[in-house]
């Protein structure tokens, strides 16, 4: 089969690899219909993670199932199912709480599962998906959806489920009014998931016009394109003179998280899911002083998928609207490009 | 009229300072009949914070009014009042929003006004309040409580709200563990809080016989001596296997934090109040991939002082026993070296 392969900085390449079997009997195998690339790709792209050896790249895809292992109760052959970016048991304590990114049988995409096992990449044609039960979600009803609904059926893997977590960890709600640093797939989408979530005042941060756009398509109300202190004082003039309830930090510097800490209102909640680059400043005397608290991390996106889905398949939300381009896996590369170069917000690929 | 001033680093005085007046037409003029010695207090005290000259020294007391000033509408001359350590407007925006710390009129006990007027610290016979509408609260129907009611009305301006403002940063509610680090007079009161808010399984860690009975008086259900990695195994093991839903820190060194966090189950609360020494570490790598929240600082004891002076009336809490010793104004040097030393719990001052 063909799948996406890292090799090194700026080095993606569509190799042949074996295709892979069943390898345990909670194991499923899926067709993947529909895969893309994540702006955490983009880091070990850019070479801030060292890439001894080449190896599968990709965690968020949708696809059909073609076999499932003996245990595997929840899914059936044929069903259409999305794959969090995240694999996981469901049953062990961490997956009981909901917080299935810290699963204690966690599978890595493109590594390795608990028993050593290898486990391809999500940008590929198949995927051999340990804990079969405990990850995917079946989609009802559904096996060819159209191109607008696959669109949005693959942001529940990642994107979709991570704005809706920053969404939670800002404690949105309706009258709150809300903050969102960063205009990339995430970031539009935690602005659409506080919208989703009865928030009547949002306030985008972007510089792009074709993202502000999409943000003000989601539910944005208000677009600052200033940054540092002049972006804290025109969220201050927006919102009469208090600063925002709700800050959702989605990018991960330690510049982006400056900038949600300084919007946000004494009392108020930052929620953050940017994957961190190096240690942000998170200080500890700023959070004492202005009793800021601070939620979010990783998402547990396949805690979110069945609500989210539901909204996906009644047409409440679109998601997919922030893929802006839609690529043949063997243009993976081009792909990883685009990105880079912010000449897409989010490539879909097709094997 | 005689009050306590900090001269410098181990040098606490009872001196003669001029008796207040009104100087505005929000003031209250109050006769202190009980103060106390905070924890944070001993900061100054150990020469953490530099002395540049002599000053008043003390944030914690209740006492009558005496005379009011002519905007004063909710106190009347006779009323017994508590003084939250942090004195507040009321009507700003961040008061209206229940974070009365961050007041834009905040003034200073022991320090100056908004207008750079002198305010008395709490440690004395008389303080001028500022703000009085938005600071004091009255006692409804008591004005000479016994001694046990005194202990546990003057918790209320600082230990026993910072004890609750942890326990709601850490999300305590009925059925959610709790682990509770620093076994001080806010420690202490946090189990109290946690065993209010509905906590039945709290586990307060201690290595001091005396400090653990009152925990366990408090509600405590079980004591850790142990530190460090072996305290979170204990925790663990006390827990069946997974770490602690909520985790109260009450201490704010960089140890007390790390050891919060070690306790906290992935997707987990940390409610932190201990004032920070330092910058603490808040590791952004572990908070991203534990999806533990985090959130308390500095306590706005006026907002929770009605909901919590009801209890103390009605005799649900006791809060006052962490009181272990009583001693005159003029005690006040050896009130603090017994907290320094750690002879004491809590010192309860009488002018």
């Amino acid at each position: 089969m063909r799948a996406t392969m890292i090799h090194g900085q700026r080095d993606i390449r569509v190799d042949n690899r074996p295709e892979p079997t069943l390898l345990t009997d909670t194991d499923a195998i899926v067709r993947v219909t529909a895969a893309c690339v994540c702006g955490s790709d983009l880091w070990p792209y850019r070479g801030f993670r060292e890439i001894t050896e080449p190896r599968p790249i990709g965690h968020e895809f949708i696809g059909i199932v073609q076999e499932i292992g003996a245990r595997v109760t929840s899914l059936a052959v044929g069903d259409l199912v999305v794959a969090p970016w995240a694999n996981s048991c469901g049953t062990c304590p961490p997956c009981r709480d909901g917080v299935q990114v810290a699963c204690e049988h966690r599978a890595v995409w493109g590594g390795e599962d608990e028993n050593g096992l290898p486990v391809d990449g999500g940008q590929g044609e198949i995927v051999r998906v340990p804990n079969a039960d405990g990850t995917l979600v079946a989609v009802p009803g559904v096996t060819e959806p159209d191109e607008a609904l696959t669109k949005s059926l693959l942001t529940l893997s990642d994107v979709m489920g991570t704005g809706h977590h920053a969404a939670l960890g800002a404690r949105v709600a309706p009258g709150r009014t809300v903050v969102v640093v960063g205009d990339g797939a995430v970031g539009l989408c935690a602005v659409l998931a506080a919208k989703r979530l009865g928030a009547t005042r949002i306030i985008a941060m972007s510089r792009h016009a074709d993202r502000a756009a999409l943000a003000k398509e989601f539910g944005a109300t208000d677009v600052v394109a200033e940054r540092g202190d002049a972006a804290a004082a025109k969220v201050r003039e927006l919102l009469g003179g208090v600063l925002a309830d709700s800050v959702l930090e989605c990018v991960g510097t330690a510049e982006s998280m400056g900038q949600a800490l300084a919007c946000t209102r004494p009392g108020g909640a930052l929620g953050f899911v940017g994957v961190p680059h190096g240690e942000n400043p998170l200080p500890v005397s700023v959070l004492f002083a202005k009793n800021i608290s601070v939620a979010g991390g990783a998402a547990s996106t396949r805690e979110y998928l069945p609500e989210l889905l539901t909204d996906v398949l009644s047409g409440a939300i679109n998601p997919g609207l922030v893929f802006d381009a839609v690529m043949n896996l063997e243009q993976a590369p081009e792909a990883y490009a685009a990105m880079d170069e912010r000449r897409a917000i989010k490539v879909m690929l097709r094997p």
